[in-house]
């Protein structure tokens, strides 16, 4: 493990998904999936969202269109939250996922929807 | 067909597209694609790429990340030109590559990399 | 919005989804959906399910195929209801299904097999 | 391997993508890819396809539709073939090959159309 | 349905997966998806698990990759289970994940390395 | 960049897809793709394929299995010439490919089939 990557890595982390939530993940980490959590903290957020070339709110754009193609429910959660952490509108993400419905078709972006709304009632209920 | 909406996707997928291409396309459609045509310059250019909630250049952007996730060569390399006349500089084209390999795997990136350079190569020697 | 055409969907749609379903669907939605169930219905159900160059039956097992093959339960089980709507019986799900074991490979047909044998059950239930 | 299934399933193949592919196929296997023959010919097509719950006519259907959803052209282009020998026409692919714009999304189709149309390019020059 | 694959296929599908899960599976098909339990337990275990090639500890590793990459998560626990069977370490099978992290994207490793933590919780309750 | 983990990296690389391959790979990299030579032979090669948990025939076996499934040809040969590098018989790539037949679908399989045979072609033609 690079120390000073994966501090970057883990500030970025925190500032994207929650400090709250990215604590939780490293402190609930055992020998299974620990390797997993500095690899992540490390190479995609230390190395790659911490390039200066593109914004974080560009990037996370970018997110929640590729992770519903790849159809990871559980990770788009995350990043819509993210998404509105670094300053994406709900307009925003609602054109995102219409632009998806093209591409991916429909039922990965009625898919995505639905899980935006479950995110959007979650947090009104705090 | 809607008219109304077929012509104004039409406008905007020459303006990306390049208008040689989308003109030979629909000129060489015959009785089997285009039904095609129609639905994807009405439905796609016209019903999403025309909505004003997202700048074209950030469009761009979203579908290489998703045409690299759904892994779909022939549309990349389409897309890569279109980033470019969108605005996109060849920077950012790499930026939204180097994410995709952390999001959609190596291979994926791998492959969007070599398209992009196939385009890159194919422009410069005109 | 084309009203002519998403009238034609909307019929369409409640006949094969059920009116129940979709209204609801069409009555829950807010802002932030709304324009995801407007352009499902006008393309996806007025568009193209409204072509009369397949019998619905015929459409309804294509869905079945493709929803497998992009892993998306929750459509799956939709058009499960829709299929049966549409004339399927059960042995012919059946069918298509070990189909996509050959093609789409066997956890893909496990995981619609499971999906639909719960939506027979919530169907006895009633 | 089941000597009867295989007998079966090799009548079917021959039928569908036409004897003188498959006969192509088989003498050309050797000691790498025989095995892989023999699970196809008794597994999918004399285990399957050979089943009497579906016409074959629409098994074809099925499979250009998830052949699309999956991304494999070389097979989408043999089973265009095979879905002509099935007495699919050209209409009914353009039908199936529009549903898959909408479920699998735009790229998806655009390829299927193309793939198609080459295979129809090759029959016409015979 | 040949009985002498299919008892070969139990034989190995019970020792993998646990008798008790792969008995109850039978026992509980009805005429729906009865012929998907034969199909698997013959070709896919009986056929292809049958085989003397590769011992079963590497072809359970196969699986954990190919699986998270098929993005399948209830077949990705069975397997996970399978692997401890055929005498995978927790270790090697997180060797597996992080190898996956790299080639089907950081999304797809999480999710399975959630999907085995909740299996190995499973069996720390019993 | 981590000069240590990189040289780390190029040197399993090279060991296992060819010295020559990777160096020109190296040397053909411009601005475009080079971070992303340095981002897959750090991370993908020095921080994965590094670790001791599993030999290399074995993570070999892995990428093809995982590769199939992800339906990228390119790097599917790449890696069959790999796996020949770490130990792997042509009968152990072959039950590798029986494999996914069953998991991934037959399209998948014939596909992966098809280019390996590709491979050892062009290996004897040298």
């Amino acid at each position: 493990m690079n120390k000073e990557r994966f501090d970057k890595g883990l500030e970025i982390r925190r500032s994207v998904l929650g400090a709250e939530y990215v604590d939780k993940s490293i402190q609930n980490a055992d020998d299974f999936n620990m390797p997993m959590q500095e690899l992540v903290t490390e190479y995609c957020w230390g190395e790659v969202w911490g390039r200066p070339g593109l914004p974080k709110k560009t990037r996370s754009m970018l997110n929640l269109a590729m992770i519903t193609a790849l159809n990871r429910p559980h990770e788009l959660k995350l990043h819509v939250r993210g998404a509105l952490n670094n300053g994406l509108t709900k307009e925003e993400i609602q054109e995102v996922f219409l632009q998806t419905a093209i591409y991916c078709g429909v039922p990965a972006a009625i898919d995505s929807f639905r899980s935006a709304k479950e995110v959007f009632e979650e947090m009104d209920q705090k």
